[in-house]
C-alpha cells in the first residue's frame, strides 16, 4: 500500500485503510485507549488504538513514547463534532490503527517538538530535534520555493545558471576574506568569495549575456544579529542593458515570487525614491514605508527662532528636523518620552526636543522659547491637530538623519504600524558613488569600485568625489535592503580613472585587478545587474527576527557550529601539509 | 526598437528592420563593401555594409576589428542561392546595415574566437576570451539546462533544496580537507566539505523526509585529468524509503534529465549488475557497455591444460581470462598487440598472451601449447571464428580485471564501438561494504561509514567483514561512474558496529561522530540517497573529454587559476588576524 502524508487524510478518505509513517509527536491514554499525534513532513494527524480494532497494535502502542517513528495502518474514520481539530489539515478525522510497527525507538529528546520556548544554543545544539519544529519545516519550504520561483522566471527569460569559484583570490576592498591555504602552492592562500562580482563581470566580457547563480559568499566579520559569515546571495548579471531595465525586469522577478511563494499581486512600477530623498524624508537609506511618520525638515523655520539650541544647529551647517505622531500626545508619558531620547542618544544625538499638542495648543519644556506667531507657524507647517506629538534633533544632518530614522522605525513598531503581512518593495536610486573616510582620510567606493558613475557626473570624478552620483540601485523591502546593484564600467579608461580616484597606485591596481582591466580592453559590452540577500528575502517573507531561523545549519555570533562543533582542532599532519603553523597566544 | 538575437533573423523577417547588438568576429572588404560576423549570446549573423544603403554606417564600419562590441539597426535581405551559409541559424538571410554604433573597442585579442586550437593555458589565462567560443558556450548552456531538468523533476517530486555549510568541521576518513583558519578561534579551523553526506542525513533525522541540493564540494588531492579541487554535486536524500525505491524514482529522474536535455528516450528499468559480476566480465566496476568485449573465464579450461602460464596463475588461486575481438586478426600485427601488451603492463599484467584463428585454426606463440582437442575445446568456449582475435591474461584476479578491463575500454575506443550519442546507463549493486588496505593492514568504508550492509551480512561484519555486501548502488553511464548511493544504517547500534568494524576506537568514533550517534537514538526514520557528480554528467552529455571544459573558471591540474592569479600570496597582517604563520622551505 503507498504510503500517505497526514494531509492527505481528509473526509474523502473515510472509511478507507491508509498507510502512514511519521514521528510519535504526543501519545495520550484514555479509558483503555491510546491516541498519539503522528507527525510527518506535511503535518499531524491523530491515530487511535483500540483494543475492539486490534490488540496486538494497542500493545505495541503502549510501548512507544515521544519521537517514536512509525508505520501505521489503519481505517479512517469522522470524528464527532466535538473532536474536530481545525488547527490541522486531517484536523475532521482520525485514524483506528490495525497494525503498527515501530522503525525506531527514541530516547527521550532533550526538549519536546512542539514546545517553541527553548533556549538558542540548545537548539543549535540538537539542530536535527529543533529542525522537527513545524515553525522551522514551514520557513526551510518557504525558502526552497522562493529559490526555485527565481530559477524558474530566470531560466524562462533565458538567463543561464553559471557556478563561479568558491576557491577563489583575495581582494583588498570591503570585508576581510575567509583564507584556505594551498598545500600545492606553499604560502599561498586561496580566498573565499565575498561576492561573484568580478566573475559575473567576466561572464559579460564572455559574451555569456544573461548570468544568474543561488550562491554562498563569505564574510568574515564581527556578527550582528542579523549576518552569518556564510550568506546566500541570488546573483544577476545582464548585457546591452541599462538601469531602467534591469529595474523592469526585477520588478516582473519579485511579482513572480510573491505571487507563487505568498499568493500576492504586488502592483508595479514599484515606487522610487532618490537616495537623497530617501534621506531627507526618512533619514535611513532603506525606508520603511508601511507607515508615514515621516522627518519633516524645521531647518528654515529653526533659523529664524530664538531657541539657541535650534538655531545654532542650522547655523553650524546641521538642521533640525522632527517626526510628528499623530494623536499620541496622550499616551506618551514625560518617561516614555525619556525612553526616546536614550534611544536616539544612541545614534548620536545629544538629546530628543518634544512637543505636545494640547487645546491650550503647544505645551512642553521648549514651548517658551516661541512665542505664539512661531508657535502658530510651526503648527500650520506641521499641520499638527490637538493630541499630536512632535519629536525634534537638531544637529549636523548625519546624526538628525541617524537619530530621527531610526526613532521613526522603532515607532513604527511599537505603534503596531509594521504589519509582516504587508510587503512594500521600494527602489532607492541615484546613491553616491563614493563614501568619504574620515578616520582613513580617503574616498571608499559605496557599492564596489565596478559601479559606473552618473554620465554626467564622470568630469567630477577628480574634482569633486562627493558629488558623483553613480548608476546604482537597491530594492528595499520593509525598511530592508533587500538587494541591491548598478551598472557597471564597461570602458577600460573610466575604470582606471575610478581606480585612481579610490587612491589606487598604479602598482596597486595592477596587482590586484590587473587582469581585470586587461580583459575589459578587449570589448566590454555594457552590463549591469543585481545581487538579492536570499537569507533577508527568506526572513522577510516568513516573518522571521532571526536570520538562524531560515537557515538549516546556522552559525552563532562566534562563528561556531555547536552541533559539530566547528571549528576545531585539526592535527599537525595536516597543518604541516597545508605549510602553516598555528600562533595562538597563552592566555 | 527591441533588440533580438542572430537565431531570431530568419527568412520570415525578410525586409523587416531588426536592432542587433554583439561582438564582431570577423570582417571582411569585398568590392566596396563590409561584411562582418556578428556574434551574440545565440550564434551569428551576417551584416553588409553597402555605400548605397548607408555611407556613414560604411565609414564607421571601416573603423572596427574583431572582437569590437557593436549596435546595429539594419534591414533584412535573403541571400542569394550560392551564399547560402547551412551552419548557422540565420544563414539564408543578410542584414544591410543602416546605423551602426560602436560600444566598445577591442585590442587585438590574445587568440581569434574562431580559433579551436589554442594551448590550454593560454585559453585559461584569457579565459573569458575562451569562453566566447561557441563550443564553450553550448557546453555551458548544457549545463544550466541539465542543472534545471533536475530542479524541476525534483521539486515536482516534493524534495525541498536545502542548503548546507561551507564552513564545516575536518572529517578524518577520506581525501584530505580544504581547511578555513578561524579569526575568532585561534588555533581552529574549519573545514570545506568533501560531501553533505552528515548533514544530509541529520536533515533526515529532522525529519525533512525529501532533500536535494546541487552543491560544491572540496576535495585537495592531487588531480587527475578528470578531477578539480572543486567540483558540484548533485545530493537526493529521501526517508521511508528503500533501494528499489531510490532507483526507481532515479531511472525517471535520468530520463527527464535525457529528455529534456538531449530530447532521447530511455528506457527503463535500465539494467543492473552486481558488483561482482561486472568485475567478472568487465573487469571494472563501472562497464560500458556499449559494446561487447565481455571477459571469458578461463580458469577451469586452463586448470587442464599443460601451459605453465596459464595452469600456475589458477593454480595460486588467480584466474585467466580472455577478450575474443571478432574479426580483428587481420588488424592487429605483432607490432599492435605489442602495444597492447605494453598497455596492460600498466595494470600490472606480466604479459598478455594472443592467439589469432584464421582457416587453419588458432595461431600465435602460445597455440604449441594446446593440443587439437584443447584448441578444439577453446573454439568451443570461446565460440571462435575465423579472423577472431583473442587475447589473454593470467594473474590473480585484480591483475586480471585491471589489465583486461582497461584493455577492453581501449579497445571499445580504438575500435570505434563508443558511440558518444548513444547513452547507456546501467546500475551496479551489492557492492562490498568494507575494501581492505593492504598497506594499512585494516578495512575502509567502501563508501562511507553510514553505508547500510545488506540484512543477510549483518552476522558477518565482525567475523567476516570482507564478504558484507552493502546496500549501495552506483549509476554508470557509458563507462563513467555518474553517481552513487546508498541506504544508511539508522540504527545506532549498527552504526556503533560499524565504527568498530572500521577499526574506530570508541574516544576516535566519539570525537568524530559523538553527536551523529546521538542523533540516531532521537528516531531516526530508515533512510537513504544518492549523489551524482554534476561536472561528469555534463562531461557525458556534451561528449567533452575535458573536465575543464564543462566548468566556467576551472583550476589547472596543480590547483591554480591562471586568469586570476589564485592562489596567492597574502598580507603578514590577514595572517595574525588568523593566528598562523606560514613555514615555507627555501629551496
Amino acid at each position: 500500500m503507498t504510503r500517505i502524508y497526514s494531509n492527505e487524510v481528509t473526509l474523502e478518505k473515510v472509511g478507507e485503510t491508509v498507510h502512514l509513517q511519521g514521528w510519535v509527536q504526543k501519545r495520550r491514554d484514555l479509558g483503555g485507549l491510546i491516541f498519539i499525534d503522528l507527525r510527518d513532513k506535511n503535518g499531524l494527524i491523530q491515530v487511535v488504538f483500540n483494543p475492539d480494532v486490534s490488540e496486538e497494535a494497542l500493545n505495541i502502542a503502549d510501548k512507544i513514547r515521544t519521537e517514536y517513528v512509525v508505520d501505521i495502518k489503519g481505517t479512517v474514520k469522522q470524528r464527532d463534532e466535538k473532536q474536530v481539530n481545525k488547527n490541522i489539515a486531517s484536523g475532521e478525522i482520525e485514524v483506528y490503527a490495525e497494525e503498527i510497527e515501530i522503525l525506531a525507538k527514541a530516547k527521550t529528546p532533550p526538549f519536546q517538538v512542539s514546545d517553541d520556548n527553548i533556549n538558542e544554543d540548545t537548539r543549535l545544539k540538537y539542530r536535527y530535534i529543533d529542525l522537527r519544529r513545524p515553525k522551522l519545516q514551514g520557513i526551510l519550504k518557504t525558502r526552497s520555493k522562493i529559490n526555485k520561483a527565481v530559477r524558474d522566471f530566470l531560466a524562462e527569460e533565458d538567463f543561464m545558471d553559471i557556478e563561479t569559484p568558491v576557491l577563489s583570490k583575495s581582494t583588498p576592498e570591503g570585508a576581510r576574506d575567509y583564507l584556505v591555504p594551498s598545500r600545492v602552492h606553499p604560502g599561498e592562500f586561496y580566498a573565499l568569495p565575498q561576492s561573484p562580482q568580478i566573475y559575473k563581470q567576466l561572464l559579460m566580457l564572455s559574451g555569456m549575456e544573461r548570468y544568474y547563480q543561488i550562491v554562498k559568499c563569505f564574510r568574515d566579520e564581527d556578527l550582528r544579529a542579523d549576518r552569518q559569515p556564510e550568506f546566500t546571495q541570488i546573483d544577476i548579471e545582464k548585457s546591452f542593458t541599462d538601469q531602467e531595465d534591469i529595474i523592469e525586469m526585477n520588478e516582473r522577478l519579485i511579482q513572480y515570487v510573491m505571487k507563487t511563494v505568498k499568493g500576492l499581486d504586488i502592483p508595479a512600477p514599484f515606487p522610487r525614491i532618490t537616495y537623497d530623498d530617501a534621506m531627507a524624508r526618512y533619514g535611513v537609506d532603506k525606508p520603511d514605508t508601511r507607515f508615514g511618520l515621516e522627518l519633516q525638515d524645521l531647518s528654515g523655520f529653526s533659523s529664524t527662532v530664538d531657541f539657541k539650541v535650534f538655531k545654532a544647529a542650522v547655523e553650524s551647517g546641521g538642521s533640525v528636523k522632527a517626526i510628528v505622531v499623530e494623536g499620541a500626545a496622550p499616551d506618551y508619558s514625560r518617561k516614555d518620552i525619556d525612553k526616546l531620547e536614550a534611544f536616539v542618544k544612541n545614534y548620536g544625538a545629544k538629546g530628543l526636543a518634544w512637543m505636545k499638542v494640547n487645546e491650550e495648543g503647544l505645551q512642553g519644556p521648549i514651548a517658551k522659547f516661541f512665542d505664539d506667531e512661531k508657535k502658530q507657524e510651526l503648527t500650520d507647517t506641521l499641520s499638527l491637530n490637538t493630541d499630536d506629538l512632535v519629536l525634534f534633533v537638531a544637529d549636523k544632518d548625519s546624526v538628525v538623519h541617524a537619530a530621527l530614522g531610526n526613532l521613526r522605525n522603532k515607532l513604527g513598531k511599537d505603534l503596531g504600524l509594521t504589519d509582516k503581512e504587508q510587503f512594500n518593495f521600494i527602489w532607492v536610486t541615484d546613491w553616491p558613488l563614493f563614501e568619504y573616510d574620515e578616520d582613513l582620510g580617503r574616498y571608499f567606493a559605496a557599492h564596489h569600485p565596478f559601479t559606473s558613475p552618473k554620465d554626467e557626473d564622470i568630469d567630477k570624478l577628480e574634482t569633486a568625489p562627493h558629488e558623483v552620483k553613480a548608476n546604482a540601485y537597491d530594492i528595499v523591502l520593509n525598511g530592508y535592503e533587500l538587494g541591491g546593484g548598478s551598472i557597471r564600467i564597461s570602458d577600460a579608461e573610466l575604470q582606471e580613472r575610478m581606480f585612481r580616484a579610490l587612491g589606487f597606485s598604479d602598482e596597486e591596481r595592477d596587482s590586484q585587478f590587473g587582469f581585470l582591466i586587461e580583459a575589459f580592453q578587449y570589448g566590454a559590452p555594457p552590463h549591469g545587474g543585481i545581487a538579492y540577500g536570499l537569507d533577508r528575502f527568506v526572513m522577510l517573507l516568513t516573518g522571521s527576527d532571526n536570520i538562524r531561523d531560515v537557515i538549516a545549519f546556522p552559525k552563532t555570533q562566534n562563528a561556531s557550529d555547536l552541533m559539530m562543533n566547528a571549528p576545531s582542532d585539526v592535527s599537525g599532519e595536516q597543518l604541516k601539509e597545508l605549510h602553516i603553523n598555528t600562533e595562538v597566544d597563552n592566555k
